[in-house]
């Protein structure tokens, strides 16, 4: 008889898991309907790159995405939407970056960019000779004879890494620490080898970050083609250039993050997190990086509002400002949530490009992952299906910090993402509208599980 | 006593397999980084698609292709390479397809390509008002409206099925069998909406037939965007069109496989095939269709020669002829294995892109698929895990119907296919060298580990 009873009463648990499977199933099925018919994401994309553009803290075209920004969360059908201020870097191009090599007295152009943050040569022309280096070790071995000269570092994105994202975590080190660890020995510029396996010839800004224990000097980034060249000629030969860059900071200024909100129906003072970035480097559109992430933000607020959905607990859509070069959005929303005491639950960040779908990465404990893992059957038909432990985001890296709850990321097919990341391709023309309507799509539908479960 | 031996036997087994499976995880590493070190897959793609670009049979840049083959076949290392003589069809484009449409006296020319096979207009312009019909039901509702008009077929691709290849089969069949459909009931020409989600204006060709019973008609596609616009045309006002085509076909030819081999050190006389084919549509560079699937079945015999892997079943590596109007160089190829008593255990196709692998779809027994499925662990690392029931390729459909052994086609990421299928955006630039190689590497997996272990 207790036998009997247990298994009825596993039979009725289980008939119950697979009629709320049925159920969730059959909602995320509505979501996708509903994204691939009527969405707005591709929409919304276009008109941010073309209308707005590049889009760095400070520059005009931040205030331009910021209202627009507002207007489109509103569109979206917002319960109430708002900018939060906070204070951001403002650095400047100030112009077109410059480098010439000389070769046997042969003159030739390179394709180069000011690395983000870096300083400019005062208006003038910097001349010195090149020292090839391909790694710290490199600097180390070659300490003696920096002094004066344009160090350049050649260090390749590994291609044996599957994930282009490992061979960048592996080369980033040299656009962020290589200035001040040339200067160190009295270099007066350095030139990075591109972060990209792209075999164009682009070159590709980001962030340098200066170590105050030693000069400034300028830094570029240069295109992989015109890497290989300059690689080929210093075996053959003696190579000065002569670069210029007009790079340099203003005082700080006032940005915003674009915060838009559904108001719970059961737990209005607990809060779900989901966002993008929109800030972008100058010399793209900010499509893949990270406007897709915004326009996925609002879709997921247009689908919910379209089908009806009145979520269980609070959910915040942001648009967070200067991700790039300080991370003062992410910060200040984290601050602020810990002042106003607010209680967050989870947090999910859209920062890897619009490409296919093919999971999350979850910062979470093993049980919460574990938890999931069992939605896995829910998102493989939408190509999200692959649920790991370990990732988040950088902007809602400090609200997780301050929080401790679980945070995710979305894992988009990562093959493509470095031969736009910070370069002039990063256009709307390189995205896809499947593939970000399908990233749309699985975001919605784990917000909509953590809402209905929680993790 | 006995379960204690029973367990000490599974302890030894799982072991074994353990260890059968790290050695093969470390072979497939060997694979993977000789192809994104060393991999000339891309190099190979930009050669056919650059210097001999679309290829269609009959044509005489088939015939250069072909040479090309072969001289690269041997160049990756074949034991033997050779061509396999097959009569093709001959079909010609004749020049530029035009039309143009009259509303209000007012006339817009439209973005239009002749499809495969199609006749032409006998060098006159074809004048006839346009009837639209989104449904072959729609067909029979306007039968009697249909005698000497054109009728334009605006059958969508169904957005919400999530793979693109589901929106093709449901929609495909207006292209194949709407030109007898509207000739049955008097109509002198056809023009079909591309068979694509993407939103530019690129007509997409591919092969329709017509049926013995109906008068052979001209057919066009037309890009999606005059699709549209024609559609709101006739929406607001009566519609003719003006078109011309001087498509044709001219008598049967010789066309060739390229067959290139790595003979079998136990079986030799037991034979894998894997192939792509070499044939494709003239407005194009056929890059993704199906350059990659040529380039990727010449990597994995580079990279086998390479790591020096002498496989146990002889291993035949094939350029198909004439996969799109005839699937004449399929059919040779099974005719002759047959004819020749050879025994096939094994077949795999590439013809789905150059994007990144998801994984491989068998037809197979369920007990075949089950094996296969055990290799998933090994190949998910490479993006390629997914390992289904269902699919393999057209070009090894006949031999695998011939010999009713086991057959695979890779499964890639399916969402910009259709953007670039048939149509002059198919070119070298939108593949990616990465994701076309994860291709390779994957394809390379599978044939050693079928060629180790038998399916």
């Amino acid at each position: 008889m207790y036998m009997r009873r247990l298994f009825f009463f596993a039979l009725s648990l289980s008939s119950l898991i697979a009629n709320a499977q049925q159920e969730d199933s059959i909602f995320i099925k509505r979501i996708s309907d509903e994204i691939f018919i009527n969405g707005k994401a591709y929409d919304n994309l276009h008109e941010l790159t073309k209308t707005i553009g590049g889009r760095l803290s400070g520059s005009p075209q931040m205030v331009m995405a910021e209202q627009w920004g507002l207007k489109t969360m509103q569109q979206s059908g917002a319960d109430k939407a708002w900018l939060q201020e906070c204070q951001v870097p403002h650095w400047v191009r100030g112009g077109k970056d410059e480098a010439t090599a000389t070769v046997n007295k042969k003159k030739t152009k390179l394709n180069v960019l000011a690395l983000g943050n870096s300083i400019g040569t005062d208006g003038k022309k910097l001349n010195a000779g090149v020292i090839l280096v391909n790694s710290f070790d490199d600097v180390e071995a070659k300490k003696d004879e920096l002094k004066g000269k344009i160090v350049f570092y050649n260090y390749k994105f590994n291609p044996t890494f599957v994930s282009p994202f490992q061979a960048y975590g592996d080369a980033v080190r040299y656009r962020g620490q290589g200035p001040s660890r040339a200067a160190k020995y009295g270099a007066v510029a350095v030139i990075v080898r591109s972060m990209s396996h792209g075999m164009n010839n682009y070159p590709h800004t980001g962030a340098t970050r200066y170590d105050s224990a030693y000069a400034k000097i300028p830094a570029l980034a240069i295109g992989l083609r015109d890497a290989d060249w300059l690689d080929e000629q210093l075996k053959k030969a003696a190579v000065t250039i002569s670069l210029k860059t007009n790079a340099h900071f203003l005082a700080d200024t006032t940005g915003h993050n674009v915060i838009g909100e559904l108001t719970g129906s059961e737990f209005p003072d607990q809060y779900i997190t989901v966002g993008g970035h929109l800030d972008s480097w100058d010399p793209a559109e900010g499509a893949h990086d990270d406007g897709t992430g915004v326009v996925q933000t609002m879709e997921i607020l247009r689908t919910f509002k379209a089908l009806g959905y009145k979520p269980k607990h609070t959910i915040r859509f942001v648009l967070f400002a200067n991700e790039e070069n300080g991370l003062r959005g992410g910060t200040k929303y984290a601050e602020e949530a810990k002042s106003k005491k607010e209680k967050h639950i989870f947090a999910l960040e859209s920062d890897a490009g619009g490409f296919t779908p093919r999971g999350f990465g979850f910062n979470a404990t093993d049980e919460q992952v574990s938890k999931a893992q069992k939605w896995s059957i829910l998102l493989a038909p939408y190509s999200g299906g692959t649920l790991v432990k370990g990732g988040d985001g950088a902007d809602i890296g400090p609200l997780q910090r301050t929080f401790n709850m679980p945070a995710a990321g979305l894992n988009p097919d990562p093959q493509r993402y470095f031969d736009y990341h910070h370069a002039a391709n990063d256009v709307f023309e390189n995205v896809n509208k499947r593939e970000l309507e399908l990233g749309a799509i699985n975001m919605a539908a784990l917000i909509y599980l953590v809402d209905k479960y929680g993790l």
